[in-house]
């Protein structure tokens, strides 16, 4: 039962077989926001501020941050939001970014036990990333992806998985400490994606044992109502083993689909955080009816 | 690749591993509905008609008729709600009773091969159905329960499965005519039984090679927010195999987690029948701008 742990100074999330699926928020992300990434080149962390609450509130148990801004300080504007994140929540964190120098200086500030996202197989990020990951003693998330480009042969993509597990025992990093993400194609252009990431889900989890995340929002895109695939996808996901997913938790429906995953799999006793997220308020109106009666008995 | 056929006078449906999932609507159902149970005890069947139209305008594809009502007429009022659904609709229908007597009346008006709903493990069950079944030529539902009542046990679950197709086998019932039902239990009072269902649904797929369907709605008894906990039931099961169910097709979400499932499976080619659900209709004003531009080109 192989368990990923990933702390902040004062919380500790664990990504594991038998444990609750962990959401990584993913919204901490300027590619693509605009006025995102115009704000976080000048230093104002507003936006980012606003972002990590609401994903927190909404239910994310750890948040990605990305400072990828052409033509900027990324390893500076890196670790400053990394800073400002673990200044407001306690939440672990992702350090993202394909950039060693940004990874460095993220890591270099960040108080815990980090995730380090990604790695890729290829034999230079690996040489350059893996020491890193092992010199801070944090986690990685392994891209199954490499010199040769993203296979449509989803054994093709164990294989590069299998060949970073390997790799980053080199470096003394334990294969628990790396999370495999096994690249989750658009289901409109590839109608085979949805099988295929069950596929080298299973395998991953019987053979290398490792656990797995992905970039969940990726499998809809193109397709009207996207949050109706991506919680089908997710909740089929979580039955063929997968254990964490970087996406927006900001979904009612995608929320639904995770915390219903978790009843299905057994990993909600009790249904607790089921009947805890859904439970019906009390109507006020009979509240305060009570009240009234207790008053006067 | 086993494939069940159920048809009326004018359609076919395919239950089958590649075949789309197939909703069969549980909505004309007499039991704990007071006014329906009223109504068709009097020969009142309006209701019982727009149940059915609903029904199959919101996408199911077979629709299960019951007329169990406490001193009613049971084999008589079936056979009418039969033929009134069989003159509105083209979809095939699941003849859904205990009484041998009904089934019966029902099978012998009906029009095309039913699914006859159901036979359980029970020897004096098993005697008095499936000769019915053989001589009709229909399909049948076998539940996994026998004279010792619902085992906890989802392998003596299978067991019980395993005999009912043997025993099928004996009356000249092919495999694929009987469609198994692993029972699904209330997830809330047994946090197991997503895990049992997918579990038995697996080896009934594997070993038996049978199609499976189930009472989908049951898993969240006594659960707030139902249609979340029955849509990631529901997308779960398919992944782990499941090919039909009987339940309400008049929630959206569970509809969406269905159709979901079914593109994950790679049963919905191009993505053609999420596309056309979910398709957001071109903006009306739009429409009549490009028009006027038009006009003055």
């Amino acid at each position: 039962m192989t368990i990923t742990t990933i702390s902040s100074a004062t919380q500790e999330v664990k990504i594991g077989f038998d444990q609750p699926f962990v959401i990584i928020g993913e919204r901490i992300n300027p590619t693509g926001r605009k006025i995102l990434a115009e704000e976080m080149k000048v230093g104002d962390y507003s936006r980012v501020k606003a972002d990590a609450l609401a994903q927190v509130a909404a239910g994310a148990q750890m948040l990605d941050v990305n400072a990828g801004i052409p033509l900027a300080d990324e390893p500076r504007i890196l670790a400053e939001a990394i800073q400002l994140v673990q200044s407001i929540t306690d939440v672990p964190l992702s350090i993202d970014s394909s950039i060693i120098e940004a990874l460095e200086a993220g890591l270099s500030v960040y108080q815990g036990k980090a995730l380090v996202n990604s790695v890729t197989g290829e034999d230079e990020v690996l040489e350059r990333v893996l020491p890193l990951v092992a010199k801070y003693g944090a986690s990685v998330v392994a891209i199954s992806n490499d010199e040769t480009g993203i296979s449509e042969d989803p054994n093709e993509r164990f294989e590069v998985a299998k060949k970073i597990v390997e790799r980053a025992s080199d470096y003394g990093i334990h294969y628990s400490d790396v999370v495999v993400d096994p690249l989750v194609m658009p289901i409109g252009a590839i109608n085979t994606a949805g099988l295929q990431v069950m596929h080298v889900v299973r395998r991953l989890r019987e053979e290398l044992k490792v656990n797995t995340t992905c970039g969940a929002s990726n499998v809809s895109f193109g397709l009207p109502n996207r949050n109706g695939i991506n919680s089908a996808f997710l909740t089929m996901a979580m039955g063929a083993g997968m254990t964490s997913a970087i996406t927006s938790p900001l979904h009612p429906e995608v929320m639904a689909a995770v915390r219903g995953g978790d009843v299905m799999m057994g990993h909600d006793p009790n249904c607790a955080n089921w009947i805890k997220a859904y439970r019906e308020p009390a109507a006020e109106g009979e509240g305060r009816a009570r009240g009234g009666r207790r008053r006067r008995g």
